[in-house]
């Protein structure tokens, strides 16, 4: 399912959607790097690996930074990361509802099958209309999170600073770029419930991906949602109470964290909006440096699951997750096939979840792999940042400002497959062809 | 197929075989324990603690020490720790070719259909055989790799300590235990061709697993040969020659290991000794400590990995990390299933290899987790000893001599659960009984 464009002698040339995908991605990347480092777009001079290392983070909407967003960029700039972060975030779940159209799912339209199959058969008219869609959604949320934000942000920096503020911060969580204008993310409104309930109910939207938006919105109950609803709904709110215990529990007593506030409702406010948004968005409200060790590995563990397919969040995704931790039980509990909420999972999800962990994997580790041959620094953080990276989270334990030149070209390589990568497995998901042989079984000892 | 014993009341007492093999090697490492701890066994008073953990390392043949072998133990001791190291490398052979035999898969015996669907139809005396084959294996090796060591050690140590020293190293060397009689392990030996020759052949021996070796022995050729045969020796090779290559190249201008040798000849042989033994001898000729992160990071992976089964080795295995490999070409190829050398392997055996490589991993976090919860060390050398224990390597990087108490304990079950734990996988995956609930299929979005 090629797009076709025409070239000079009227023939079309082919090319591959998730080579478009990548093409206009690497372009708004390099635009945004050569907008970054203008005058106009800076408040002091910032090089050129800095302008394509805030570009690249903005687009892959990460929120990793080797510069300060708030103080180092004018207002201009400002509204260009804004900007790469709102195309980045749009082009995303876009493409992701096209691959999931092909792939039969519901997207949401009400003839939701004229993408399958062939993306070719689509016209622009019908494209434009999908984009439409999703556009009204996004529009609609930033802008009752803009109206709420700015409870919050008038009071503390007045109309016209203030604005910007709840504008900025609400297209950062949405999108769940993690990008803040203050050094330190929202740690100021570590305690304000507006910030605690505004910006997880943002990235929560914009992370649970559309197809599962539009399942609600259609069937209106849980009884008809489709297997992947229920698999992400069930699987985040677990994921979510789980985080949120777990980061309440190891960090209560720590003084650098939840140890500096004294009331109980404080320490839970925080814990709340951490364990929400470690697994994609990447706004703090602690010092990510200072936290435990055990706790920096859950938040590996955190970031690399990430949130849903087709949103804006990275990571291998909670279904797959999910299917992983299926696999495990029912292999103890001796079945041949997994199953949940009633329906069976096949066993070539099985190998398409297997397939998309290792690589995973192989990316991750190739990164620390790569990082630590030049740089000397302490490998949790090290570790901590490239999984931050990976699954295009953005928090810091601060190995990401020391990097060098190769360092900062394997993060910027990192976040761009952790962008693209899994929307280009997902386009090879949906168009799997049947082998051509067939081989004798044969069976291997593996315990 | 549970093992049957008579009761008092004349009725038959069922314990299955995974319990009984646990209990079998817990009893072990107790008594291995009592008697290391009395001052007949030790130079020095050790505690219980120290002879518990020393006495599980041994029966579990990873090599992990909290005192030193050579000088806290006296020749008594040390003998009790060779009895442990080859009971527990012994008893897990036995258990593994009777799973195995119950797999349906060859174990070198002329009628070695007997074992299978049904132990309990195995009568004593055929199991007897069983172990009789077994052994006459070991110890026809051991005794071969003892006598090339005499002429390395004799000449050292003189007759007397230079032949324990050869018994000794050669039973610690097959049974890929890893205790060496030297603090530096077989440092002094670094750039000796026989010890590079003789150690390295005996724990690969013993590392590529008793059916693999009796389908060698019986087949004589590589065509005949079982798909399990065929991708354990080519797995095997590509590991070994990438380890050494990366060893090679990682570490030759390092100046704590290779860098501190002139010729490169002394530097292959210590990069071929190493890229060997990691996997799961635990042997070693450089210092541990001094190696560069990105080389400790491929250890780790390799550490993960481990050797053969039915074999002395731990880690998930050369076949389920071939299987994780495959499954990964396949799903680039768009293949719904996978084959290698002409066969294909059932999406069933990718299943268990998810659930094997998902178990294996929640193992190692909870144990890194736990450990960095009480202990405040470097996070890179706490991941390499995990996987030391998971792996049943015994390699290590200085974190086991720093261990508290809860550390200690969570070394001794991950040792354990890496010997035992595999074993009674094995055993699940011989008795998978169908589902007897068909559901409807779903499809679930991964990307
Ligand atoms: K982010
Ligand atoms: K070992």
């Amino acid at each position: 399912m090629p797009f076709y464009f025409p070239n000079r002698t009227g023939k079309p040339i082919r090319i591959p959607p998730p080579l478009l995908l990548a093409i206009l991605y690497l372009a708004l990347i390099l635009i945004g790097a050569v907008v970054l480092v203008l005058p106009v777009a800076v408040t002091h001079p910032i090089s050129f690996s800095d302008a394509l290392f805030t570009a690249t983070s903005a687009v892959t909407v990460t929120g990793l930074a080797v510069v300060d967003t708030g103080s180092s960029f004018t207002l201009f700039g400002q509204a260009m990361i804004l900007i790469l972060i709102q195309l980045g975030g749009l082009g995303l779940m876009t493409f992701a509802a096209l691959v999931l159209s092909a792939l039969g799912l519901p997207i949401g339209l009400r003839h939701h099958n004229f993408l399958r199959e062939d993306l070719n058969q689509t016209s622009l008219h019908q494209l434009v209309g999908l984009v439409k869609t999703i556009l009204a959604v996004v529009l609609f949320c930033e802008l009752i999170g803009g109206i709420l934000l700015l409870t919050v942000f008038v009071p503390d920096f007045g109309w016209a600073r203030g604005t910007w503020f709840a504008v900025f911060h609400s297209v950062s969580a949405f999108n769940n770029a993690g990008f803040a204008l203050m050094p330190d993310s929202l740690s100021r409104w570590a305690t304000n419930p507006v910030i605690n309930l505004t910006i997880p109910a943002l990235l929560l939207i914009g992370g649970i991906g559309f197809s599962v938006i539009s399942d609600l919105w259609i069937h209106r109950g849980w009884r008809h949602l489709s297997l992947h609803s229920k698999l992400m709904l069930t699987g985040s709110a677990i994921l979510i109470v789980w985080s949120v215990t777990m980061f309440a529990i190891l960090e209560w007593h720590n003084p650098d964290t939840l140890g500096a506030f004294a009331n109980p409702i404080d320490k839970l406010q925080i814990s709340w909006f951490q364990g929400l948004t470690t697994r994609t968005a990447g706004f703090n409200t602690v010092d990510i440096g200072s936290i435990h060790d055990t706790t920096a590995l859950m938040f590996i563990l955190l970031m690399v699951i990430g949130a849903g397919s087709t949103s804006t969040a990275g990571g291998i995704k909670v279904t797959t997750f999910i299917v992983l931790v299926l696999a495990t039980i029912a292999f103890f509990k001796r079945h041949n096939q997994l199953h949940a909420f009633g329906r069976s999972i096949g066993l070539e999800e099985v190998m398409k979840v297997l397939a998309l962990t290792m690589i995973s994997m192989f990316v991750v580790m190739s990164g620390i792999f790569l990082i630590t041959m030049s740089h000397d620094g302490d490998f949790l953080d090290l570790v901590f940042e490239v999984t931050s990276a990976f699954g295009t989270v953005g928090l810091s334990r601060g190995t990401t400002g020391e990097l060098d030149t190769l360092g900062r070209i394997v993060i910027e390589l990192i976040m761009f497959i952790g962008r693209v990568g899994p929307l280009t497995l997902g386009f090879f998901l949906a168009r799997r062809v049947p082998p051509r042989i067939s081989y004798p079984s044969s069976q291997v000892y593996l315990g």
